[in-house]
């Protein structure tokens, strides 16, 4: 049964996915019918083909044509391009879009500062390079999840920038903090407390 | 078997718990010397007691003699007699004052708001008329959880108390929403972000 | 984005994936060098083009070239021609080969009858053909789940073979019950625990 | 608010609960009314007085007064008095019970034998001496369960009572293996497997 072993094989490399699940996914696969197969195949081509990382603020996206080296966002001139907001992941970045709360533009970092490391594991020079030489940007948005990996990754990108906003005059700010979605006041910690009272409002 | 039956069956009324843990509780007080379980007999005849309920914030507290009416808070000159938090149960003023962050008065509302009900299914009345009385209150701060049941107890607190905050012109106040420990930007939706973003503030 | 949404569309149709974890197997792609997907697209192609169905047992198998209609255990020589065992699924016929214990032929239902359905929504018809038509045919075991859906179909099954196993002299069997691996004594139920007595032996 | 901690303190020693559910316990013991709490203490109080170990099976069982020294089951005629089955905990004993199938005596071995452990830390000595003593039993029955920690203690008592029931003619048996409830046979191991494929029987 060596066939099912190696699809389940590369499906087990998946995030999250174990062996049992992987053999659960070529199962089903054999249970689907030819063309469901044949639309999964060609989209993952079509994704392999022509997904390539914007050259300006790194985040993945779909090019129409080779010659195409700018992401949508950054091609859009209705973008406040003073303000820049520097994520781990293209997942925050599309989460936040989704929001439709944020209007300018993005750097994607490509993952978290690990614990202990000196040399960058996240896209820095690019990112020093970009904040070096972009005339328009005021404001720079440190959007890191409240995670240790995120609040880690905050504090040194921030270390590592901070000689650069400072000697362009760029703000360099954080989201604030409070009560988000879900959170219950039982189960609140000081530093979201402390946030939460100092920024409250008229109900 | 049948005590084990009548004890468990008190345990399985405990929130969480049930038909087969409460039984496992048994086997373990089986399984105690006598002296555990003296202690244990002690300390919740002692809460039985000497708990009762403060007639001005409605918390639970540990009374030493018969004649006290107040809670260590509300007997507390140092607290700060213009501001009072409303929460929706006694583990929540627990967590806020683990905080260490407010140094207010407090009023326990005893549990949300149901759905579609119109009349008060918590401490209306009390608090209605404690926000009449109180000739020092400044702001009231509604700090209900993030979740279903807490805004709509929040709302409804709101629509019920504003006559009488708008008459005495005491600032009614909520909680401030953003980044809460542990929240991922990949997961954000939009009033957290939109809260995240414009409270943001330098990194 | 679109495009992450055509493939995270496609994985969100694998057994188990919601919209967010698809999303992120998308995301995992993106991060892949070409190689790996490459080889992955090729998997699957392979799987697509020559997994089959087995005309006897109809279990899924790889044909090497298109005039291979048996699955190698029905090809098999040594294999014991006078047992068929009947299982839900692929997936049974794989553990229960991997445990090496059984010697004889298989019989793939292809999945559970649903409760209150009368037509067969598994392999009947294929099923009574083959026991009609099969000359050495001594044993038919039932090897459905002991799960409801499991007990369901074994009952369906049995009623709708047992006119041609009586008329062909076929035993009928099932599974035998007892502990399994993992079975606490603290939760057996009655029908397992009546059988695991019953069939206690030397220790 | 040191009264709670102290109560939680105590139900946080409870098997699987932790500090958070253990002040839940608090809060739900404060929103209850004294008579609840009074038929709680009573029903504790009436297992720490009443309920002791039988002598002969080591059961816990009540004691309606002191000079009660075996337990209901050891103290029933109708009880097969040829055979004994061993289990680990009185949990076991009570499950057996309810499934209503074994009509015999008990032995109760307070635990499992730990791993790499050589001196006993279940009641082995009065085991041996009940199996030495008792003039009527014909069969001993292992009832451990099917988990690494059951089955070591399972070979660690056959090994040691072995001499006796050899000396005394005494069967030795340990319950059959074969499905379970909810045994999936997408997940049968190999030892299950082979059990019930040697004790399948007539559908």
């Amino acid at each position: 049964m060596d066939y099912i072993d190696k699809v389940s094989h590369h499906f087990s490399k998946f995030p999250g996915i174990g062996p049992r699940q992987a053999k659960r996914f070529v199962y089903f696969l054999l249970h689907q019918d030819k063309e469901y197969i044949d639309t999964l195949l060609d989209s993952i081509t079509d994704l392999r083909n022509h997904v390539r990382l914007c050259t300006r603020s790194w985040q993945h996206f779909y090019a129409r044509n080779p010659s195409e080296t700018l992401s949508p966002i950054e091609r859009d001139p209705n973008r406040d391009q003073t303000q820049l907001l520097i994520v781990e992941r293209d997942s925050d970045l599309e989460a936040i879009e989704k929001s439709g709360v944020y209007h300018g533009l993005y750097f994607v970092l490509g993952g978290t500062q690990p614990i202990l490391e000196e040399s960058p594991k996240v896209r820095l020079a690019p990112l020093q390079k970009r904040l070096e030489s972009d005339p328009e940007l005021q404001e720079v948005i440190l959007a890191t999840s409240l995670t240790p990996d995120g609040e880690r990754t905050h504090d040194y990108i921030k270390e590592q920038i901070l000689p650069i906003t400072t000697k362009k005059r760029i703000t360099l700010s954080t989201l604030g903090r409070g009560l988000s979605t879900g959170t219950e006041l039982e189960y609140i910690d000081r530093a979201t407390m402390a946030s939460a009272l100092s920024t409250r409002h008229t109900a």
